[in-house]
């Protein structure tokens, strides 16, 4: 397998158009003395256009098909943000989309991706048996079938992050990075180890939905048997195969989070960083807030997204009540 | 009187230390499909340092003052963000600051100031006598009493936002700013109108706290007998001498937002924008939309904080919810 090279996220993250927004890196102080010394910075991919991160590889993927397959359009699955990232790209590049949705996926996210004009699929079956609906649909309607796990172009997009972090936060020494099928990790992790390999690249996983963790364990992708967490954004039982390889490479260490942890850092950035990450996106912050990570270190932790429902921010408040951590 | 100069906001702009954010600006759809067509942009002083923007005005009053007056320390009064400002700024040039809060200001304001070294003097006599207050606990500790409502420096400090403003989001054509004691709006409304005469500045303020509004109808500073709001950062019952005649130099309108459309604001930029703005803060955006401002044009609100309490966000989403907006 040929790994995802600095050049190749170079080349794409030039050619994303203007609609994707550099997002702002702001220093977060855990308590107020530490104001002006701060060590954890946030990467803000939850002020990103659609609310996460992922319209970067919408486009890198787009952008990166032949002419003829661009015209045929796209099916790909999604648990949510991926869906309204295609869409916005498709309807920016002209380019039809339909997208495979968990039935149990918000409905704001659902409708979201509707208004932008892509057709929904929801879907109730198994998760690892999704990506067999997206080639039935896509055989259905004519379309190209994108495996948004495996397929090259999306690691490289989500790259792109990887060189904002460096570049727009000098001296960082660790990266902190939700991981799900793994491609935003590899993709972050080869451009940070690409531009300076002593920059430490951790992943961050839920207790319950550690899938990338326990294939480090093994030393190969492997599928976990259960899944329970209020992260909906990190719904992958198993990484990619692609993306993997990437973290084995490029990755440093993967630690876990658990769910109150997540509620905490969810409050926390809320109250005193003023803004809102979705479960997915505040592992990260979480990891270091709960001293997973090496706090002495400046460090940035990338906020993916912020899509939730109001049912899920009260569920988290209530997780941070319960940790003893509302403020 | 002689007036604030864009040359003054400039080099003040560029003394302010890098503890000092220059914030983003970002667009803000208020539907899906508008999506990339933006014509809302919010300047998100919410994430400055403190959370709120007054900090570079307290670092322009308190690098404008000679050494020996820096030296003895200094007294102010303030609602509660100028405070934290103020005692940052303090902290950080060395300067002693002391600080008069009113008795009915949020504990997390008046808790953060502490921690980062201001003295506090809680004080529950009328709100505007406050300046009294300040000016006999300046004479008893040997402070210096800074008023912050007319010091020349602090309506430059301000500024440094309007020129933010205008480099950050070019093309800008309206500018939309919350005003209490009108220092904020003078000094954005001045480099903007400096920058570039054409832009529009337009001031906002609530139904039942639009001291400023109604000084303009009379054509001078005009106490109101009245106030009630939520916006507690907005509780000027009279605008400030020094920056009303900047406003009536710069400012092009004011515009009146009610209760719930500032509780609808708060609510739309919590859940579609993902940031946490204070009712005071959000007002600008109120203002745009609930339609009180011609919405055709490229716009920037400043978000000018987002310090508030659980109960006033509890507050704001039953107000939004009342109005019939809640997401």
């Amino acid at each position: 397998m040929k790994l995802v090279t600095l050049t190749e996220i170079r080349q794409a993250r030039s050619a994303l158009p203007s609609i994707v927004r550099r997002t702002p890196i702001v220093p977060f102080a855990r308590t107020v003395p530490e104001i002006g010394h701060e060590k954890l910075h946030l990467k803000l991919e939850n002020l990103q256009v659609t609310g996460a991160f992922k319209v970067r590889a919408a486009f890198a993927m787009l952008q990166s098909m032949p002419p003829d397959a661009r015209a045929r359009g796209v099916v790909v699955m999604s648990s949510g943000n991926f869906a309204q990232a295609f869409a916005l790209a498709g309807r920016e590049l002209g380019v039809s989309i339909a997208v495979v949705m968990l039935a149990s996926t918000s409905s704001y996210k659902v409708e979201a991706t509707r208004a932008l004009g892509a057709y929904v699929d929801l879907y109730d079956g198994p998760a690892l048996q999704r990506q067999r609906r997206v080639e039935t649909l896509a055989a259905e309607r004519g379309m190209t079938a994108i495996d948004v796990w495996e397929e090259r172009p999306i690691t490289i997009g989500h790259g792109s992050i990887g060189i904002e972090v460096v570049e727009d936060c000098p001296g960082v020494e660790q990266v902190l990075v939700p991981v799900s099928s793994s491609g935003l990790a590899a993709g972050v992790a080869t451009a940070v180890k690409g531009l300076n390999p002593k920059i430490r690249t951790i992943g961050v996983q839920p207790v319950r939905a550690n899938a990338a963790y326990v294939s480090r364990q093994h030393g190969a992708p492997t599928a976990i048997d259960y899944w329970e967490t209020i992260a909906d954004g990190l719904s992958a039982r198993r990484p990619g195969e692609f993306p993997f390889a990437h973290l084995q490479a490029h990755l440093d260490d993967i630690v876990l989070v658990d769910e109150k942890d997540i509620g905490m850092a969810h409050v926390v950035l809320k109250r005193r960083a003023k803004v809102i990450a979705e479960p997915a996106g505040a592992v990260s912050a979480a990891a270091f807030l709960a001293g997973k990570v090496d706090v002495t270190k400046k460090t940035v932790a990338i906020i993916s997204g912020g899509n939730l429902t109001p049912e899920t921010e009260a569920t988290l408040e209530k997780l941070a009540a319960a940790r003893g951590q509302s403020s």
